[in-house]
């Protein structure tokens, strides 16, 4: 692979972040971004033996000095590349919390973790992406992870929707002020629960076997290659906003 | 191409129906339902050279019978074929007149054209569907085509967004009530001008060269594709709405 | 009352229909229309009663004659009023079937009723209320009833839905055409039930005494009183939608 | 006036909050919080001459700690008092700056004024409100003010709708815990230039005289009627997002 471009994705772990990592390694190398080098480690790993590229860098997207840091380092490893795509998939702040229990600091850790993050992300990587416009295979994309949250203020919910419902607004404003610059900004609506370790035991469902949200990038069109699917549309045909729900999900 | 399936297309012509039929035509036979032979004989004609196997039927939709008998026809074209996908294109009812000048023939056409014809392709292929979900290579899809007029009443398109908003209210029921039995169910924003003979002269986003919704299947990921990736989305991953929009287009 | 102005509310009954006649009967005479007599007949009783004017016409919405030959009794039997409000308050077509079962009849039922219903109306009482804009009290106003299927296309609501969706569509139509011209068209999204005889045995929200909506004009502040909330906003001050539910009701 | 209840508004200065806090005071005392005294000594004093209770208290609502100052004082000036009614009004963060001259700061200033402001004034004012529903003369109620930027994310608007959208969700929570409860939570978007001085040369709307907003209590039905409305409704009708647009506003 000798792609003149790459791809970052910010907020890496068992779920989404991976898939959509192992999937943008199939054209990309691909920078990943965690708070912590044991959430990228075996992905890094999984891309190079996958004969990929990859590159793992712990950073805290809701802290710009720590996102300054790591596209410097991204410029130092990667000097010659320019940006393709990059995914906001970072989650934070959901507590479950009724209001009368909620600390403002749960409502800070969700606006600062959403927000400030995908704020301080969008920050760096659009003027990469604006670099890019010309000569990037497919429009340079930014794609950005939502949920049921990101629509819906719900009961118990109101801490996680805060910073959901702030993203998506952050989100509606780039794409009408770059997508006449040629730039690409999704959001999805992933309106389920990821099937990952941490969600094994979740009763959804009925306890349905494909009644959460697949991330595996082994499968053919999974959640994945709804991200790939984005980034590859061209530009007089661009996807604002895509929901995704396991077919057993009530809404 | 030996498949045990096939797809059909309600509302073919020069734009996104005759893109639509030619892509799923790379996977499956095609039948093709316009009003007009002079609607379908050059795609059916074009799928053929391609290799392909096509089928065009002259069905008004508005028409329960129309529509009974063109599944008749089919059931005798195709007798061992099972349903894959249906996809329902017809568009109808844009008369841009003021309200003043609005006529009860308008909207009843709008209505019946859009809301009618969903309704009697709707109880034809669910059934058909239905029968597929156990040994389809996707789950069973019907996707149904909306516009900017499906989510905003504007001044002038009264009677368009009446039938298009009728269009989506049914879509959601259908997708609500089958998706728990595997069925796909997704609807389609067409936020823009479709790029077609009819549509050359339109001025829209400046004269941009792509300011259109080019709905050319031989290009990778244009309007067909996106049809296509809705199709082979797997169950556990359905996506309900989807808009489509080019970059220069306001939203 | 020496009013020079009326109001005319179709759909009268039990519920919505009745309550806002009575409150819309302090202020001006009422032209109270309904398919049957019987639904209007102790309604203009009770206005008169209570020393207001109240006329009863047999109309049926869904019928362009039927709404012109009203209007030709309102002229005659009202020759020097002017028309200051209009509310529109036809409900149509709940068969409450899964789709399977869902008849191409249903579905007219309620798009007849619904759409055409609004649309026969609107046709008559917009001009009127066009030449009452100098001079009527609050700017000249047209309420249109909606309900919880005007915004959601639920199971076994589809053909309910289809209609609601319908005269949404047509209703932010009218609200953009016409309120630059000083017509405050407004829609009401009726969320929970009614609390009327039909209604008495529905156990909805637990049994709650007032999980139901009153619909009563004799309390302050009940759904007629939003009814004329909305009918003396002044034209600085429009509200196109507005939702009503009872506190127990889940959304 | 003998009211064993009172009302407090957050963010008053020239516009809505001055209007909605004299509309309130003709039931009950208010109590007026705005960062600094001359925004509400004014507002109090006309209080005061038309015979109503105020009291008002310099209070910056992003800060919990002055929030919690400002409840002793109330707890202190009216000790026999319970709340009936809270207006957040507090506007925040609009900086019009294309995302590329945005600043982490412009963001924090938004989230914080608007998502931490409501979620402090709500910690405090909610456990208030449910101590009086058993005996307050309308269900309690917050009111929450929204604008455009609530529902949509535009250019140069970024900062602002991030903060009005965690607001809403925010709001949406609130109503969804709370209203089974029998607290009526609402939030309006006000969609449109409030006529204050600060607007005064604002061209909007071709300049027509009523094109923007009037938020003068002393006209019958404007901005602060439709606060008073919503808390007057029963909770067997309670609407939780109302629009409020003059004539002449495109939406």
């Amino acid at each position: 692979m000798a792609s003149k471009f790459f791809a970052v994705v910010a907020g890496v772990g068992a779920g989404t972040g991976r898939s959509v990592a192992l999937r943008f390694a199939k054209a990309y190398p691909v920078v990943l971004l965690a708070r912590k080098p044991e959430s990228y480690n075996d992905i890094v790993a999984e891309i190079k033996q996958g004969g990929g590229q990859a590159i793992g860098i712990s950073t805290d997207t809701a802290d710009p000095k720590s996102v300054a840091s790591a596209f410097e380092t991204i410029k130092k490893e990667l000097p010659d590349k320019k940006l393709a795509a990059a995914v906001f998939n970072v989650g934070a702040g959901l507590s479950r919390k009724g209001f009368l229990d909620l600390t403002l600091d749960d409502l800070r850790a969700s606006l600062e973790g959403n927000a400030h993050g995908l704020f301080n992300f969008a920050k760096r990587v659009v003027p990469l992406l604006l670099e890019s416009v010309d000569d990037s295979p497919h429009p340079p994309t930014l794609i950005i992870t939502g949920a049921t949250a990101s629509l819906r203020g719900s009961v118990r919910f109101g801490d996680m929707a805060a910073g959901k419902f702030a993203v998506r607004a952050l989100g509606q404003s780039l794409a009408r002020e770059f997508a006449p610059q040629g730039i690409h900004v999704a959001h999805t609506i992933v309106d389920g629960v990821i099937d990952i370790p941490r969600t094994k035991h979740y009763e959804v469902n009925g306890g349905k076997p494909d009644g959460k949200i697949d991330p595996d990038a082994a499968k053919s069109t999974q959640i994945a290659e709804s991200y790939w699917y984005l980034h590859t549309q061209p530009r007089s045909h661009f996807t604002q906003e895509l929901d995704i729900r396991p077919y057993v999900e009530k809404f």
